[in-house]
């Protein structure tokens, strides 16, 4: 039997992510058993048998034992789960749940007919879909069961994954394989992987997918791929997850057979309205478009002399009856426009500030470049208090390593959902933007909120290309939820519901994902540096790239290295970028003395003599940052050598591999950079420092014109 | 502890192939496992180890219990492993393994020391590797471990997969997802699946893969990616799988820096041989080349008035120090010639026959054309006497349905392999041809064998994009190793390794099986019609294919549907394709009355009325084959809802979908293609004939520029 049980046991490939479900430690099962005896959950309804059946599978493998399913409570320990209207057990119990909204829940201890329970509450069943996804959390984490009083709301409305995905099955910028989305098999076979796919998400309380790439095709709107869409959505439906797709703006002249696509055209806003009705007949709950318009080449509004708030509030008249919403971007930025790139978003949006329809979110990324290893906030956050402005995150890591790296995001999104804007004074952070209570009294009483993040999501087995690349999807859900969490907290979560509670692993591990991102931003682009990667693919460094199309598409443009010194000078004597933000942070990002030194290079041109706070040069400070994050690299591969008794045999041997790729390729980078750098310096290396392993041609001349994600 | 074995139970998702070693029936366990208690087999090679490994996997699936390492025979029921060489108890044996040789292996029950064992006997490692998956598939398929007595040799040498594969990761006529060679990440991360894929291929007896496409990509001669696939080689050596790459002819040029190709120029000569040498430095295994040349634009030795002896031999000189071999496709047509296509290669390639070097394979497609549902077998077998032939069968299903439609290939590969050619009389088959028996006398001595089938592997996690596509990975592998063998047969050991043993189930599915082509055959391509999907991505139906940059690639070309009637007129009065075969074939191919049916408009050009074996007219018995295709898919999907409790609810769900998919597609070919060829014969559907579903507009309106597999 033992033999059996041996060979019977679920391999540990990542597949079933932070929702495993393997039994707890037997210390704890037992108060934990008497915690979950009997499970009193309606299924009257889709979402319902979601929750029913996620905690009847999740408590059955935590606890080893499945609950009892019972109407009512009869006995200690039932766990009781609905809402008002799907649970007379709630009902009876009148509870407060007015500030829960339609999507937040509690989870309370409480007596039943002199029983002991657990219930689960919520005003909307999708509330306690949520609430028992957040139960089972709690055992897969090594928390009691006793004395539960917990409440919990989303702090931002549409949170949303945008998937770059081509309808060939390219994903662009995708690390981790193919699209999931298997087009041609559509709407006939529904893969299980796409129900998977929804629970994974509902986990997190991500409630929205935008299913095709913003560089997008006008035949996603075609009635053939809109039935292939609405066997998604009908998948997706009880986890509360709505389908959005990006419009492609010129749609109406390629798929309408129109000559313009001009949003003041009524042919146009007619096809556009027809359009939206369509898509609404196939899928009732359909969220809405998202737009990348008049940007790195696709077609707007600008097109025909109009605005993007004329655009984006043709498509929102259209969606409006149905309650749908536009989601437009703000990564703009012109092929003609001379003045920094960092400055047209700012420019081109806030002039429309109160123009944008309620039913419209203007969707910023965290920084004015382009989702760098460490950029200033966006100085739009703030900038525009009558427009909901929702943040664009990107969860693969197009500029963190690809899917070989460990590089936890959290604290990516912490410092940028952390930093204040000053707009209001003190405490106005971008968070506070995102949630929409900075400019509760300006914004549209209608308003929405919302979080996007970049999928990283494919068909590797693991979903997203390597272990550690889960977290970056978790994260970004639970940030989603609450934007002041705590990047720390989530990966002390993340760690014991992918691999274990074992105080000796956890520990060492968060630290380890920790120092992560820092480590990257050092052995890619430190001191604010930044777009220094390879041209097209963006895989390893590329401090050299000049010429070709556009100056703003090069890394000499962003470093402006010379014998004199470095740096991107936007304060008042160069682009005045900084003028962009609010007098006091304008003020301290302007000034060389004050600005933080991680933003240095992004704001000033620096000379290579210049004394940075540890009182080296700055050239030896820059070799030195190189250096550091290498060495942090090695850090972590030993620490992860030395858990290998504490995690399964496959799940350690790839991170421990992708480990090894990622030293090389930070040694990779730092000489590269050094090489390149040293050029312009004309310094030496500072002492103990060892020189570049190859030659500054060598670098150059690698080639790699199958480095995945590439955005043909 | 039921509880949690429930949901430990790994899930039916077919990753584990035919080699899921689950427990097999409680009745014949016993009696199996007192012939499998303990286990003789050294380790001191990873062949040898790969052989033990999989017989403690695999009897420790089968039998609940994994047996007892022992380095003699201790107990009855010990199970000897080995060769002369690596085991003393085999040595003293003195088995008579004479006629083995290299990869073959015997099977007996013995005693050794007053014990009863069995013996797995090889004279080399890799033939007791085969020998090892040979007395696991007695076990998987429900046999007696007694009185064992069995001996096999391969009859083919290489037995090689091709894939399709670019560098991209896309897979050419891949409908199985990306290409599984993770290329980026290689050589350092060396994915599982590369060991699972060559355990896959050595249960079957494949010793050989081409990585990359045939229409190749001279990037994958370079440095950087010999070592990726170096890393490749080093996964498949312990399974005795060599790797080989399609060789780009113009490389020379691309990454060589020459100004030519020329096989005959010394500088080219020389660069291929130094590129041999530095291959064979990093991969001392490196089976050689396969080539695509002067055939559907690809670069040839025609591009310089050469001949493809001249190409093939100097690419063989190159690879003959270290034993490599060269395999040349004979898949050739060409743009300017008027000659029919299917005549073709025979006339390019037999003025050569006996030009080419010693280690040249021709690989011939097992028809003219281009495997299409069927095709007559190819004249090339038989007419080159002098030279070694290799069949090349199509795996993925290009033309069969790609991965949704149930349509097993046994069948087509036995009818290509028994066909007999008539070259030396009654009984030449092209089996015989393909293992070198019929032409021993003429073929060059130092000869080899060949047969290559083209992958239908991808990163799905069943591998093949199907469950039942599986069986043709199978099929294919078991027929190289021995073309004489029954296709019925080899369904009969899948269906049980791959479901079940229950007699219930496997008689019903078998028979499903069996039938499957010749259903594909009527709903497609009816009566040795053949080449008429849709163009380019050669999904669906497109008999009115026509225009475009060449005749033969289109429909028309093929069928010359008219008023008087169909079919390809290659008779003498037509093309006279027929000449190419030996006589007595060419007499009945020939002649209208006595060609078989299934090759009546494949030869001959036939009118509407024209009377058919059962006595209907043409027209009619086109449409009633058509139906018969449909009516078959339908009798499955009966036949597979029937059996939804003797298989698991995963696999079952996933085939019924695609049963679905199949029946709506082939009702849309039969549909589509009466509706269009009815506007020629003008004749009525025969009574009781639906009429198509849609107008033929509505057919010839459809568009799917995203189907998979396409070649870019």
């Amino acid at each position: 039997m033992l033999g059996l049980l041996a060979f019977a046991v679920q391999a540990e490939d990542g597949h079933d992510l932070w929702m495993r479900y393997v039994p707890i430690d037997a210390a704890n099962a037992a108060a934990s058993r008497s915690h979950a005896t009997e499970l009193v959950a309606a299924d009257a309804t889709p979402v319902q048998s979601a929750a029913r059946a996620e905690l009847a599978r999740g408590l059955g493998g935590l606890l080893g034992v499945a609950p009892a399913m019972s109407d009512t409570v009869t006995r200690d320990g039932a766990v009781v789960v609905g809402t008002r209207a799907s649970s007379r057990v709630i009902a009876r119990l009148r509870l407060d749940t007015r500030q829960l909204g339609a999507e937040g829940y509690l989870i309370r201890s409480v007596r039943v007919d002199g029983h002991a329970a657990t219930v689960i509450a919520a005003n909307e069943d999708i509330g306690a879909l949520y609430g028992a996804f957040h139960f089972l959390r709690l055992l897969q984490t090594g928390q009691s069961l006793e004395n539960l009083d917990l409440r919990e709301a989303p702090r931002v409305k549409l949170r949303v994954l945008n998937h770059w995905d081509n309808l060939d099955g390219h994903v662009e910028r995708g690390y981790a394989g193919a699209s999931i989305w298997d087009w041609h098999k559509l709407p006939d076979w529904r893969d299980p992987r796409y129900t998977d796919y929804a629970r994974a998400n509902a986990s997190l309380g991500i409630n929205g997918t935008v299913l095709n790439n913003v560089n997008s095709n006008a035949l996603s709107l075609t009635p053939m791929y809109l039935e292939k869409t609405a066997a998604l959505a009908d998948v997706f439906r009880p986890y509360g997850i709505r389908v959005y797709l990006s419009a492609r703006f010129s749609a109406p002249i390629e798929i309408g057979g129109l000559e313009t696509a001009d949003p003041l055209d009524p042919a146009v806003r007619r096809w556009w309205k027809d359009k939206a009705d369509e898509i609404y007949r196939t899928i009732p709950d359909f969220g809405g478009f998202l737009v990348k318009a008049n940007s790195e080449g696709q077609p707007g509004p600008q097109d025909y002399g109009r605005t993007h708030a004329d655009g984006a509030n043709m498509l929102a008249d259209a969606l409006a009856p149905h309650g749908g919403t536009v989601m437009w971007r703000a990564f703009v930025y012109s092929h003609e426009e001379p003045d920094d790139r960092a400055k047209q978003a700012y420019t081109e949006f806030v002039p429309h500030d109160g123009r944008f329809r309620g039913n419209v979110l203007v969707q910023v990324k965290n920084g004015a470049i382009d989702f760098q290893p460490r950029e200033p906030f966006h100085p739009l956050f703030g900038a525009m208090p009558k427009t909901p402005l929702m943040m664009e995150f990107q969860i693969t890591k197009e500029y963190l390593g690809f899917a070989t790296h460990l590089v936890y995001l959290g604290p990516l999104y912490e410092e940028a959902l952390k930093a204040d804007t000053r707009v209001r004074g003190p405490g106005s952070t971008v968070a506070k933007v995102i949630d929409g209570s900075l400019h509760g009294d300006t914004l549209p009483k209608s308003r929405t909120t919302g979080m996007a993040g970049v999928a990283n999501i494919g068909a590797d087995r693991n979903w997203s290309g390597s272990h550690f690349d889960q977290a970056n999807w978790y994260v970004f859900g639970r940030m989603a939820w609450n934007p002041e969490s705590s990047a720390r907290a989530i990966a002390d979560e993340w760690v014991r519901m992918t691999f274990s509670n074992d105080a000796a692993f956890v520990g060492p591990v968060v630290e380890m994902m920790m120092g992560s991102r820092e480590a990257a931003v050092d052995y890619m682009t430190p001191l604010g540096l930044h777009h220094l990667m390879g041209r097209g693919h963006h895989y390893g460094p590329g401090p050299w790239v000049e010429g070709g199309p556009r100056a703003d598409w090069t890394s000499v443009y962003y470093h402006r290295a010379s014998r004199d010194g470095i740096g991107f000078d936007r304060s008042a004597t160069g682009s005045n970028a900084v003028a962009q933000y609010a007098p006091a942070v304008a003020d301290e990002f302007g000034d060389v003395e004050r600005v933080p030194e991680e933003f240095l290079l992004w704001f000033h041109h620096v000379p290579w003599d210049h004394r940075t706070a540890s009182g080296r040069p700055l050239w030896d400070e820059l070799v030195h940052r190189y250096t550091r994050g290498v060495d942090y690299v090695k850090k972590m591969r030993g620490t992860w050598q030395g858990l290998e008794s504490r995690v399964d045999a496959e799940r350690h041997a790839q991170v421990a591999s992708f480990l090894g790729i990622q030293e090389k390729e930070a040694q990779w980078w730092r000489d590269a950079s050094i090489a390149y750098f040293q050029t312009f310096s004309g310094r030496p290396l500072p002492e103990g420092e060892a020189p570049p392993a190859h030659s500054l041609e060598y670098y150059e001349s690698l080639q790699f014109p199958y480095a995945p994600g590439d955005g043909k």
